[in-house]
This record gives C-alpha cells, structure tokens and sequence, in this order.
C-alpha cells in the first residue's frame, strides 16, 4: 500500500462553513466525456436589443416600461418569488406539516443599459456603481422591520438558468433567514463563541500562507478556490478585514472588491475563452437587528463548467443523495486561475 | 390582508428528514420561460447497438469485454470515483485543512441487455431482478470490512448527467457514511429516541390520512410527492413496514416494491409522453455494523423537469446561495402525478 497522495487518491475534504464533507476524485479528472454538452454562445451582442425586456426604454411583459436609464437600474422583479403582502396565519400544529407563510421582495438589478456587457467588460468604476447600488439596496430592503435577510446574487448564463444575457443581477429580501445561510451562520458562530475570532479570517490567514489556492490578492481582498469547493472552479472572494456587511466597506475597500470581482471574472472567461457561467452571491449579516459578531463579509462563485465552454459538471446521483464530489483538486483549479490573464481575451492583441 | 391560503401564498416548509426548510412560490408557476430548453430526444432507440459500451458483448473504453449477457449484468465501473486500495495516511492536524483518504468501490449496473428498454418499460418481474441484484450488491458489498455504506441509485436522461441511454444503475460503495446520509440518519435517530418509533412510518399514516400526496399505494409501499419536496415532480417510495434495508425484504416486498417502481416511473414518462429524466437513489442503513433501529427504507425521486419535456426547473443562484424554491405545490404535482395512468403511453392503442 502506497502513501496517502491527495493529487492521486480519493479522499474527503471538510466544509467548516456547512459542517460536511465532499468527495474528492482526483484519479477520474480523466474519465472520456459521451454525455449531454451545453451550446456557447458565442454570438456578438447589439448594445441595445429591441427584444430584451430589460433594455433602457423597452416595455417588460407585464406593461411597464423602463426608464431611459444609463448605468445601474432596479426594479420589483415581474414574477417574484416572494410578495409584500401581510397575510393572517393561525400557526398550525401538525406534527409532519410545518408551513409558515414567507413575506418578501424580489428585485432585478440591471447592472449597465449596455445590453452587450458582463461584469468583467466593465470598468472597475462602474462594477463600483454595481457596488454602491447592493450597498443601498441592502441598506433600504433590510432596513424595514418585516425583512430579515437580503440575499444578493447573479445567474449568468443559459445554463445556469438564466434567460436573458443582458447583464443582471437579482435581490430576494426576505423575513426569514434562509436554510444555507443559517447553516453558515450557526458555524461562523460556534466558531467565534469558541475562539473570540472569526472564521474567516483564521482561515485566510492560513489560505495565504499555503499559497497553494489563492488566485488574487488586493489591498482589502483575496480570491480563492475553498479546500473544500465543490465545484470544479468554485471560487470566494473574502475580505481581509472582519466586516459583516457590505455597509462596512471603506471607499476602499468598495473599490478594491470592485476590483477583485471584475478580476475574479476576467480570469473565468479567459479559462475556456467563453463568457463563463456561474451564480454568484453574497453571505452577510442577516438584517434582523441583531449584532452578529460572528459575521464575516464573503462572496460565492459556483460556476458549472468542468473542461471546456461545453462539458459541465453535474451535481445529480450520488451528488444529491448522497454528498458533492469532484474530480479535478482544488489546488489545481486554483493553479490553473492563477497562471490565467486578468486582460480579457476580447479585448486582448 | 387576507387569509393565508397555501395554493396561493408564498411559503416555507419544513423537511424534517434534513431539518432545514424550503421555499414555495405557488403564484409564480404563471412566469413565461425564455430561458434555455432541453433536447428531448424521442428517437427510437435499437435493441442492440454496436457502439453502446453497456451492451451485451461489446468492447469498453478500457479494452474488456462485456459478456454475451442477459437480464442483469454488473460490472465495476471503469472510471470510478473510489478506489479499492489502501493508502497509509498520518492524521495531519491542521485547523482548516482537513483532509481524510476514501477507500470504495463503484459498480455499474445494467438492468437488462435490451439497449432500448427503461424501467417503466420493463416487465414487473424483470425489474424484481434488478432489486434482486441490488439485495446481492448490498450484501456482498456492504459485508466487507471497509464497506460502510452503500449508495444505490441511477441517473436517467442526458440532463441527468446520464452519458449512455442503456437502461442502467450505479453503485458507490464507501468507507466513509456520506454527508446527505448522515444528516438523514441523525433525525430519524433524534425522532426514534424521542417517540420509540419510526419517523417514516409516523409520517406516511399521517399523508395516507391525508390522503393530498399520495400517488400510488400497494399492498406493502407507498409514492408520494413530499410535504417539502423541492424538485417539482420529486417522489419517494416509503416502505409500509419499518424495515432497514433492501435485505429484510418479504419475497412479497420485493414483488410490491418492482410494481411500484414501475408504476410511478411509467406515470413519469406519461406526464410529458417522454422518457422522463430523474436521479433516484436508495436511503437504508449504512453497513458499518451498527444496529440503526432508526433507519426506515426508502427511494428518493429527484426529476428536474418542470412544465413540459424542454423546460427544466434551475436549482441555481438563490437556490444555491439560500434554500431550495420550487413554484408548482406538491399537492398539484400530486394531484397530476395521481391522476396520471399506470399504463405506458407507448404501448397504449
Ligand atoms: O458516473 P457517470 O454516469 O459517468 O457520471 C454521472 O454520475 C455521477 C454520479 O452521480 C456524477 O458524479 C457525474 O457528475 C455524472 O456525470
Ligand atoms: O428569476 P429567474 O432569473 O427568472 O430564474 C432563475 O433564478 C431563480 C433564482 O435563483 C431560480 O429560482 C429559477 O429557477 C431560475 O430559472
């Protein structure tokens, strides 16, 4: 029998954050591919499309119609998930059937009225202004008394569901705390309860010594492919500093998250040269006016692809019965990241 | 403000077997989907196919040759996730970094030698073969030393992950009790040390009194869609009897347990008059030699289409970030799936 090589062996990583393990595969990364491939689009867009229903001026599909907006632009999401509407709720005590009505708001959030743009095409200037806009929203959503958590994040690309490539992000504010984050703030907590510090930021600490899976470091910010991602480039942007929320931010560090996130996403379209798809989404304090010292400002990227603009991985079987597996290593993911350009390859020669 | 009104309101229920909670959105399944469709493929397929690498006496990637089988035909997976070798690992101590090696083995199981066929297609006593071998997988696997779980389940569909339509199962068999498994084991024991008895068992009486999610019940099962299933269609087969696993089986569950197989999956294919595409898995006891009085047999159902063959329900973004959101009820879906025949629409007429 041979050493544990964790480049060559199966293996289990733990998930802090979650509190559970994934499977690691390194030995399969070279499995032949036979299944279902997804369509690139690699079509050059109009900066304004007459079709696209959230361009400036067009008319969305309930009526409305947009604004003449240049730069940012939110609106209540037509088909929200969640209405603002009080209803009268007489708790119910059947053993097996717990059902709560949920209150809530759903916004878009148009990031450009340039219909041909993403997030790494724009100007660090203007990712800001993006910045600025989660930062009002965050503040004006959660400070009203009925909701207690605002969740910030985009899909982007088909496969991830999303239906319209104008660059866009979504707002589901909402009275309860979500599963998923609940999860993480009961680990963020036992950790802070234990320690006195945050643990996020031992973490880092100890993320930037390895150097083995950084893939950007800032002034305020560093990108990072987790020990224990899922999937196959799964990435968290984590601030330096312990902040709990997005209103904490210097004018610093809004620029320097501007910065890594517009970096961030340079580097996954210049991976398979494709306009890379993930969702991407931010974990801060609930707004439930509670203190939360245990909180500590991150952000996700769970982006599908695994070997090209085409093959993705997928998360079913065994995934979903049993617990999220990967093939290729989170070190070298975070290898591969790291050697990439931060020059967009549109725009390159 | 209104009454709360379950058909209408947005809510949250409760998933007692993972404690956590999911998101329901019933005003929302009237949104026009524009977003990306799936190919469903309706050709018709061969009995035999020469390039299949799972039929009967063809050549694998890896150069071995499959047997002139016929029925059920088990083989270990050629590019399997865990590898059956034992590695020499030192327990490193690392805060942040915890890593353990994996030792398993993966097995492909194909349910019978006609490339064209499906278990919905399948003759009842064909698919009590299946259930026959996976008895035999889960004793012979489950008996050895290393072995402490044993995960039985199948991908079905391209949009599945499923690379190859020959009608086929898998098995990842572990060291280790994953993650999705333990968190299931944990609160049937909670539930069973509390009551003395079976958290399954308790909950399918109260839904058979209910009588809202039931889709088919016989003489020793039942399928029902879930008060907290987050997939639109998702299903679970519950054991009437509080029975562990696979291998406590009656010769009559066994036969009862076939029939309901291909009941609920013939009611799948005749939803969208396709061959409708899920991952289904088995939870049973974990074989680390434990006794589990806990454990209640079951199958989970995962299928993520949603309004039609094309349209598929996206788990991303919020779903990722926060809590599973699904917009049809599980009483409609129950409601359509129950109404639905049990007879194949494509031996019909
Ligand atoms: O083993 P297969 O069928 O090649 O692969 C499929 O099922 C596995 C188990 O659920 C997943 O890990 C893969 O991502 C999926 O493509
Ligand atoms: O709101 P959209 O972009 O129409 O919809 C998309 O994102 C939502 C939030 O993650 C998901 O619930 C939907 O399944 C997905 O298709």
């Amino acid at each position: 029998s041979s050493a544990f090589d964790s480049k060559q062996h199966p293996h289990r990583r733990y998930n802090p954050l979650l509190d559970e393990w994934i499977l690691v595969s390194p030995q399969r990364a070279k499995r032949p591919w036979q299944g279902q491939t997804e369509k690139s689009l690699e079509e050059k867009l109009p900066h304004y499309d007459p079709e696209c229903y959230l361009c400036s001026g067009n008319v969305r599909v309930n009526g409305q119609r947009n604004p003449d907006y240049k730069g940012v632009y939110v609106f209540d999401n037509d088909f929200g998930s969640l209405l603002n509407e009080q209803v009268e709720f007489s708790e119910d005590h059947s053993d097996f059937f717990t059902i709560r009505p949920e209150r809530g708001i759903n916004r878009v959030i148009c990031f450009s009225e340039n219909h041909s743009l993403t997030l790494p095409e724009m100007e660090v200037k203007d990712i800001e202004k993006v910045v600025d806009t989660w930062q009002q929203q965050y503040e004006e959503l959660g400070s009203q008394d009925f909701i207690n958590h605002v969740q910030i994040f985009e899909n982007k690309g088909q496969v991830m569901g999303c239906s319209n490539p104008h660059p866009h992000g979504q707002i589901w504010a909402q009275s309860s705390i979500p599963s998923a984050v609940v999860r993480t703030q009961e680990n963020l907590r036992f950790y802070f309860e234990k320690t006195g510090r945050s643990l996020l930021e031992d973490y880092l600490k100890k993320e930037l010594e390895a150097d083995e899976r950084i893939i950007l470091e800032n002034e305020n910010f560093a990108a990072l492919v987790p020990f224990w991602a899922v999937w196959p480039y799964e990435t968290m942007i984590i601030s330096k500093r312990k902040i709990g929320n997005i209103l904490q931010f210097s004018e610093g560090e809004k620029r320097w998250f501007a910065e890594i996130i517009k970096d961030l996403t340079t580097k996954y379209d210049n991976l398979f040269e494709t306009s890379f798809p993930y969702s991407a989404g931010i974990h801060q304090t609930p707004t439930d006016g509670l203190a939360h010292p245990e909180w500590h400002f991150h952000m996700h990227f769970y982006p599908p692809l695994l070997r090209s603009a085409e093959v993705k991985k997928f998360m079913v079987g065994y995934e979903m019965l049993a617990e999220a597996q990967r093939d290729i290593t989170p070190e070298q993911s975070a290898e591969i990241l790291k050697n990439l350009s931060t020059v967009h390859y549109k725009s390159r020669n």
